[in-house]
């Protein structure tokens, strides 16, 4: 790749939208002026028409504000290379031209569309919070590298490296070393012709014969009960599949302290954790490219999140000492591997592994995903992100300084401990209504679309049954409990309205609410409400104790993040007091953010060092040391909490009942419903990501 | 460790050799001024006491030079340290002190012993052409590491990090993945107190609990035949094993083409030939840890030499290019790898690989490591290296400019194409004289000390046998026999001599010298002379070309290296005609100069740059596209050969026969002899590394 002269005499070229702009002589490649002015373009073939990536659109017109009279005519006319890479690669964007092939004639401007800029802006419609950059930091290079002479026995990588530093300008390379072994193969097979993938600008890590323009990636988001992963093109950032998966680790408890246990109590039982989770892993990764019709040769990075001990198991670091104070971390720093190093070796064998930054013993890199998603270190408003599981993380600041903690919700929100709980899966019930006056209720289950008392449900339902109660489904009903009188805000479900309301039975010496009859009688008992209630404390407690150290007494948003999170409806959190005071319309569900933090860390290495900064400057509260938490927490136990003032609140209990704003029709809720609207395999990611 | 303050008024510490000096406050510990002064003194442990490797030896009396009266009294008493040090460890090396943990008291001289030097010199008795500074590119580390608290949730990595800051001033490093997942078990077991290894003041690539300070590595010489290596303290500088094996390759052919042919023929056959060498060399680092009675766990460094379709094979790169024209090396830079990658994993899995560069497509790391050992490029003697095989790879130049070729000179030489010839084993004829008169032999076998004529010969040699004749045999019993002129100048063994001669025989229509009758009965046939003529006609042809190119006539010095040539008579050689014209004095024997090129690449981060800077320096000669190869080498099938004056060999011849000196007495074998007497195990090798 070459720059050009700049001539004072010659015609006035101007690039848009970077407005960089020169004098060049008649016949200079368009390509060439850009790379002299530093216009950000495209390329892999290195200026050889092949590749595509440098199309220009030639402007015709007045450009006042430049002082020229810009024509598409004032480009030399398309010649062979660009009728030979139309006929054999495909068309051209309309109105555009390949700019390495392409000389000047006269005055012009010349836009460069999205497509041809290296550093693209991404703005994708699942990543609700920031657009960014794409910014990979595995890069594909087409070179002509010189045939051995048996007058200059040159090593062949030497010859390799020489045609990257004369095309490209990279330098002080190195090469892994089956790059070594498969070199001279590709050598042979391109005709001298072959494209690299270089890592960090320093690491030749794959070699093709010929030209290959697809550079792949994977970000996978490792939860406790599903692993989801994105296949993404690194150079384009569009994303090309997306699957999920149950963690297979399930079999060795559905929660993290189980598998602790597990490990703790089995001689090898980590080491047999990590090899399911990694062949999982490998299945998912093989899974991704078949359905994006990918050759798993083409993939060349994979990026990981997941809390701390799904990190750990992944990584292969015993998850032990996370299991008891001081919940020491093996590294909070961001891991770099090899695929191969986790037995993934199925993909390109230069492929690298990157794994983002923990936090704190229970604060992992999937919160590091998540702020990277949510950027909550940019934000100017008091922000508060949540992601609830086992222990609830949360992030609590803004761009002056931000907090992170972790509470010990414990598994109920997962549907553990509850009676009738259940993993979110077909069958689940996920919405809850109860009307004010009769106190009958209805639902919804997963799998469905329809209420329960809508004609067709129970024949929507026939296959999926109706099998428990999810955690989605246990926020809604305590707070329509709540709303609608039945539960006190001790949190005692009141015997007195057995009377006149059947659903309301005894047992025993407390009474339960009776949500289905049939098979299973599906009860929302004391115990269950109990089991919230201490569950929703400490997610609270957690989040008091970080406002306590800002010194503040409400947040400005809320952000609800995880396959948990991102399932309950704003409103009925408010109601229960899962979150702290906040205008309900700035509490929303941001969805997978973790996932999307390793999909953003995949494409963007900017984006990697923003985290490992942003991470190192995150001050980390371990709830378990704080005195006022246990005040906090035992504070909280009420319904709604009774430690803040709730205006917001308040006046959401006072709409008009007994038709409350169907939160899916304005809240947080949406935006499941808007991503789910994407594609099919986002909501069923969605739905599969309870972790 | 830390740094001392200097102040004025304090006593004059001075420390020789470096005659470093400074004034210090009294009660400063001598460590800490060494290190405020840049003296290079040793420490694994970071001044605790532990490691022993700060000792320095207070001198007493009066250095006039210095103007300070000097006495160990100005140094406070040893205390508490110094004896547990001597108590658990070791004793201290006769009147030195642990400066660690020694503080000042008044003026004195202290003088830093070679064992308490980082960078000390070591001078091999077997590595003849340098000395060289021990610079390892991996070192150990001894850190007590802060241990986690639950208010401060970071992670052991950043912790272990932070200290080696602390302590080291390591900064900007990373760790491998293995190196994560052992270090909070090594911490555990260690207290917080591990040591670590870190290559190139960046990676840390192994931990242990507590203090241990063994950092090992192997050198490794693989050849075609034999595959020879060497266990050595990284740090120390010392070789605690040395080992050779077979090559197991040597199933799929004796010489390097035939493997290159196996490789061209069977699908497979390169991978064959790559799984199998790779097998032995972990057999064999195995063997030397266990002879050196060495924990394999401490072996953190690899180097390797060989030539161009050893170290292609070794590392997986199919050799078959380098069978045919332009002979194209895949790499011609210096190869880093893991031990790991290629299947090494019973030592410690941060091991590292370093693969000396190759040269060309005939010349490969063997010569890198020969250039490495003989340092013809600092000499100011035009200096001429010749390692003869399959293929002699020749080296000539001196500081100026240096040349290198690969001349092909078939494995005569190694007794292949010799009637009688077989590899150097027990049993094979080594050492041939002919008496002029009576035109008999005697000859020595290798594995026994006596002439054939001498009583007990046949006794000693009863196990062994008399089976061939080896390369070196050949070379002597082909110029004895000229020297007793049964044999012309044009390699005509002369029949007219079969007549007073019974050991010239007809043989159809040619001569044949019968050496031994019995079993086998052993001739030298005409062909035999002309396979030697051949060979040593490419040799002397390669040699003379690059002369050419240097335009000289003469060179000073030869040095013959590699399994072969350190086997070789100069005397003979001379007679031959193998080598140009010299002074016999200064012709000689090398040793395995490639071994102890690898060796010294192991232990010198400062010779590995030193050898990729010098490689690429190398002109390379490729003598398939002289023109005046063919020349030279017509020219040179007369014994000796005719293109050069040669007033010494002249001189030579006329020595007083039939008592000819003993070259085992005056010449370059004295080389091996001196070697042989070193260990036994040196002597087998250097039988062994017959390639």
């Amino acid at each position: 790749m070459t720059e050009a002269a700049e001539a004072a005499d010659g015609p006035l070229l101007i690039f848009t939208p970077s407005g960089r702009r020169g004098h060049f002589p008649a016949g200079t490649v368009v390509l060439d002026a850009a790379r002299s002015l530093g216009v950000d373009i495209d390329s892999v073939c290195g200026g050889r028409g092949i590749c595509g990536r440098c199309q220009v659109r030639p402007m015709t017109g007045s450009f006042a504000k430049h002082g020229i009279e810009s024509s598409a005519a004032h480009l030399a006319p398309p010649g062979a290379v660009e009728a030979d890479y139309e006929l054999t690669r495909a068309p051209l964007i309309e109105g555009c031209r390949l700019s390495c092939t392409t000389t000047l004639l006269g005055d012009i401007v010349v836009d460069v569309p999205p497509e041809s800029q290296v550093h693209r802006q991404v703005v994708r419609k699942s990543i609700a919070r920031r657009a960014f950059t794409v910014d990979p930091v595995v890069r594909l290079h087409y070179v002509e590298v010189v045939p051995p002479e048996l007058a200059s026995p040159t090593g062949d990588l030497g010859r390799l490296f020489e045609a990257l530093e004369r095309e490209w300008s990279l330098t002080s390379l190195a090469a892994d070393l089956h790059v070594i072994t498969e070199l001279q193969p590709a050598l042979a097979r391109g005709g001298y012709k072959v494209t690299v993938a270089v890592h960090a600008a320093r690491q030749v890590i794959a070699v093709w014969p010929g030209f290959q323009d697809r550079a792949l990636g994977v970000a996978i988001d490792v939860g406790s009960t599903t692993i989801a992963a994105h296949l993404a093109d690194l150079e384009r950032g569009e994303v090309l599949a997306s699957a999920g998966v149950m963690n297979p680790q399930i079999r060795f408890g559905e929660d993290l302290m189980s598998r602790v246990s597990f490990a703790m109590l089995h001689d090898g039982g980590a080491a047999e954790m990590t090899a399911i989770v990694r062949a999982a892993l490998a299945d998912l990764v093989a899974d991704l490219a078949a359905q994006a019709g990918a050759d798993p040769d083409h993939i060349l990075e994979l990026t990981v999140v997941g809390n701390p001990i799904m990190h750990h198991l992944l990584l292969g670091i015993d998850p032990v000492p996370l299991g008891s104070a001081p919940f020491a971390l093996a590294t909070d720093r961001a891991v770099h591997a090899r695929a191969t190093e986790l037995g993934l070796d199925a993909i390109n064998p230069g492929a690298r592994l990157y794994v983002l930054p923990c936090i704190a013993g229970h604060v992992g890199a999937d919160t590091a995903g998540v702020m990277l998603a949510e950027t909550p270190y940019r934000s100017k408003k008091m922000t508060l992100i949540v992601d609830v599981g086992t222990n609830a993380e949360i992030v609590l600041g803004d761009a002056r300084r931000l907090l992170a903690a972790s509470s010990p919700t414990g598994p109920a929100f997962e549907g553990a401990q509850i009676s009738s709980g259940q993993r979110a899966a077909p069958g689940a019930i996920e919405r809850v209504r109860i009307d004010r006056e009769t106190l009958e209720p209805r639902f919804k289950v997963i799998g469905c679309d329809l209420w329960s008392d809508e004609p067709g449900f129970a024949e929507a339902t026939a296959e999926s049954g109706v099998t428990g109660i999810c955690g989605s489904g246990i926020v809604e009903i305590i707070a329509e409990l709540y709303l609608a009188g039945i539960l006190t805000a001790d949190g005692i479900l009141d015997g007195r309205l057995a009377a006149r309301a059947p659903r309301v039975i005894a047992d025993g010496r407390t009474f339960s609410y009776l949500l289905r009859e049939g098979t299973p009688r599906i009860l929302v008992t004391q115990n269950d409400v109990r089991a919230i209630q201490l569950a929703k404390a400490a997610l609270y407690a957690g989040v008091r104790l970080l406002m306590d150290h800002l010194g503040i007494e409400s947040v400005e948003q809320v952000r609800l993040t995880g396959a948990f999170g991102s399932q309950i409806d704003p409103f009925h959190a408010m109601v229960l007091g899962l979150v702290p005071d906040c205008a309900l319309e700035r509490v929303e569900a941001a969805g997978n953010a973790a996932g999307t933090g390793a999909l953003i860390a995949l494409l963007s290495a900017n984006a990697r060092r923003e985290i490992e900064t942003q991470v190192r400057r995150v001050e980390k509260i371990e709830t378990a040391v704080e005195p006022r938490f246990q005040e906090h927490f035992v504070a909280a136990m009420a319904i709604p909490h009774k430690t803040a003032p709730m205006p917001n609140l308040a006046r959401v209990v006072e709409l008009p009942l007994p038709t409350p704003p169907d939160p899916e029709a304005t809240s947080g809720r949406s935006g499941r419903r808007r991503r789910s609207r994407t594609t099919d395999d986002e909501r069923k990611m969605a739905r599969e990501e309870f972790r």
